[in-house]
């Protein structure tokens, strides 16, 4: 499973003494090859961690041999030094492995504003190059935990080859990314130039359409490296699909350990003149603190939805919204539709439909619930 | 004080049974001259309620005798019944004065999506007409209340003329009026036309700068009333600072009211290349949850300031950024400044300063923490 699950590559996951306490905090994912074709997606925050910074130059080559993650700690708002200490962690992955760190991704992850501690890290990477197996993708899907409860694995099967996945990530989820770390893996043939279309687009549709809490994070990453060891160049479009599955099924894994959360919700706009339109209302939607208090309460108040729709430039006429919970359709022509009370909010998952009446297009945002546990665990951690 | 402490204006707050449990709920504030002339500034947000349409109509005349303000309800995506009922309560009132129902402003607040109850509503309205009095005041901005614990109320002297105020709002505080309904009186003699751009001017740096939880309402309303009873044309520049006071000070009894809220937060950004820039950065930095958990559990988080600037246009370069907190500069040069354990975060009030080294622009934005008792307040309660 994970991504070892494909040919051609090998990880492990150690704990370097990087969080207290002796958890797994380094992850090492390796590709043996024959190819090393590489795509990456990156956080379209402004303000960017040094391991971003890094990745961002090194995918300008297409390339990677090897993606170095650590957890507890962010490397972000730590100036110069900062990205000398991701250069280093690059170069010393290169040195275990007898190869360049031109070639060497790193992503980190964990508390923003604060140095890694270097010798642990250094040391921790040497240790997990010793480690390197075919089966070692569950503990680099581990190590790479921060707040996350559980570890978010993935992997489909397709003609003759095999796609996987591992992330992280459980706050500060939002659109450009949705926070978090996330590296996919694949044993088919491709070239660097196919992986980044395929992944720009499963991307957008996926991590991006996830919004827990309308934060967006300075370390988001996404990687796709593709071995060719299963020998096969893919159907483009089965391919495109595989990936798209495997980033949906992670995306999932992500909302239903979004910190605090007790209800997945999802934002589904109907009746959109265009797709964008339809993302822009789910997102205004799922950014509602209102909203996302009442569906805690699991009152199916749509009074807060309809506020919301209201606040977006999409094409809409007021009196002409309509809106559904769970399937009831409460809200009709802008006014009070069917009776509340058939609203069914007990189950985890809700469903907020809301139709435009405004064209043909639709697009569904993933959110929580807002809960105290959500504050307690954001006033007690620093992150 | 209230909007009774000028010249030329009486109100009344009676319990009309809109809400259950018998609290005031109708407010009828009347304006006897001489002059009637008036401005309005409406919430933002596309869908709107009723009474913000109709208010929105009879201001386009300038003129206004009187304003009718109940709480219990929005009248909210109530459709065309809505907004007859909206015009059947200013029929009412006109005919109470033996006036025109054009020039009656009417304001609700409360649960979207229900009608309201209109015979106890019209009969309150009867009720109030028979109690208006010179010292009414304070009883309408008692009738005004929904989750606010107190009443807000206002009242500054000029040379030889008075401006009173009174607001309602707890929650949905956001831009674009900050979810609100506010009356403002002076017995100066002014024209609409001079008393709209006053208070255009006037909001757009104190109402529009409250965002508690970025949820726009869809009945915010502020109106600014003029009876000439004093006698007096006032100096402009002295008449805006004024209601730049009433409004800034109501707004400040909103923020301190704000829904579950334990600490008041100021934004205070400063070195932007442009007003707009401050204003933006300071309400994306305002609205991130996360970093409003932080300040509840008292951790000077400068990386989630940070990572909520860097989600802005604003011109700004990420390794000039610094940020203090309560006075220390614990973010320098986009990385770590001075010691945190330095800022002080226990009292009530927190400023955060943002310097985005770009110019010589500055706006301050104000916000809550969030908490758990927001949670519960907007969970529990629906409105």
């Amino acid at each position: 499973m994970s991504v070892t699950a494909p040919l051609g590559f090998r990880a492990a996951g150690v704990a370097a003494g990087i969080k207290p306490g002796g958890a797994r905090d380094l992850a090492l994912v390796v590709n043996d090859g024959p190819s090393r074709a590489a795509a990456g997606v990156f956080t379209a925050n402004r303000v960017k961690a040094a391991p971003v910074l890094w990745s961002q130059q090194v995918l300008a080559g297409g390339r990677l041999r090897a993606v170095v993650l650590n957890s507890g700690g962010a490397n972000a708002c730590t100036g110069t030094e900062g990205f000398q200490d991701t250069h280093a962690t690059a170069e010393k992955v290169a040195a275990a492995l007898e190869d360049s760190a031109g070639e060497v991704a790193v992503c980190s992850t964990g508390l923003i504003g604060e140095r890694l501690p270097m010798d642990a890290l250094l040391s921790g990477v040497e240790t997990a190059a010793g480690q390197l197996s075919r089966d070692g993708g569950l503990a680099a899907a581990d190590a790479i935990r921060t707040t996350d409860t559980v570890s978010k694995i993935s992997f489909k099967r397709a003609a003759g080859y095999m796609v996987g996945g591992m992330a992280k990530g459980a706050g500060m989820l939002a659109p450009a990314l949705a926070t978090m770390l996330c590296v996919i893996t694949t044993d088919a043939d491709l070239t660097s130039e196919e992986l980044d279309a395929v992944l720009r687009r499963a991307t957008s549709r996926t991590f991006d359409r996830l919004d827990t809490d309308g934060c967006m994070s300075t370390n988001d990453t996404v990687l796709l490296l593709a071995s060719g060891a299963a020998g096969v160049k893919p159907d483009l479009a089965e391919f495109e699909q595989k990936v798209h599955e495997v980033c949906a099924d992670l995306a999932r894994q992500l909302l239903v350990d979004a910190e605090g959360a007790s209800k997945a919700i999802a934002i589904e706009v109907v009746g959109a003149a265009s797709e964008a339109d339809a993302v822009t209302v789910g997102r205004a939607v799922a950014r509602s603190n209102l909203l996302k208090c009442a569906v805690h309460g699991e009152d199916p108040n749509w009074g807060r939805v309809l506020a919301a729709v209201g606040t977006t430039d999409a094409v809409f006429e007021p009196d002409r919204l309509n809106v559904a919970i769970n399937g009831i359709w409460i809200c009709r022509g802008g006014a009070v539709g069917d009776d509340r009370s058939k609203v069914d909010m007990r189950p985890r998952d809700v469903t907020i439909t809301v139709d435009l009446s405004a064209g043909p297009h639709t697009a569904t945002v993933h959110t929580t619930d807002l809960t105290a546990d959500y504050v307690h665990e954001n006033s007690a951690y620093s992150s």
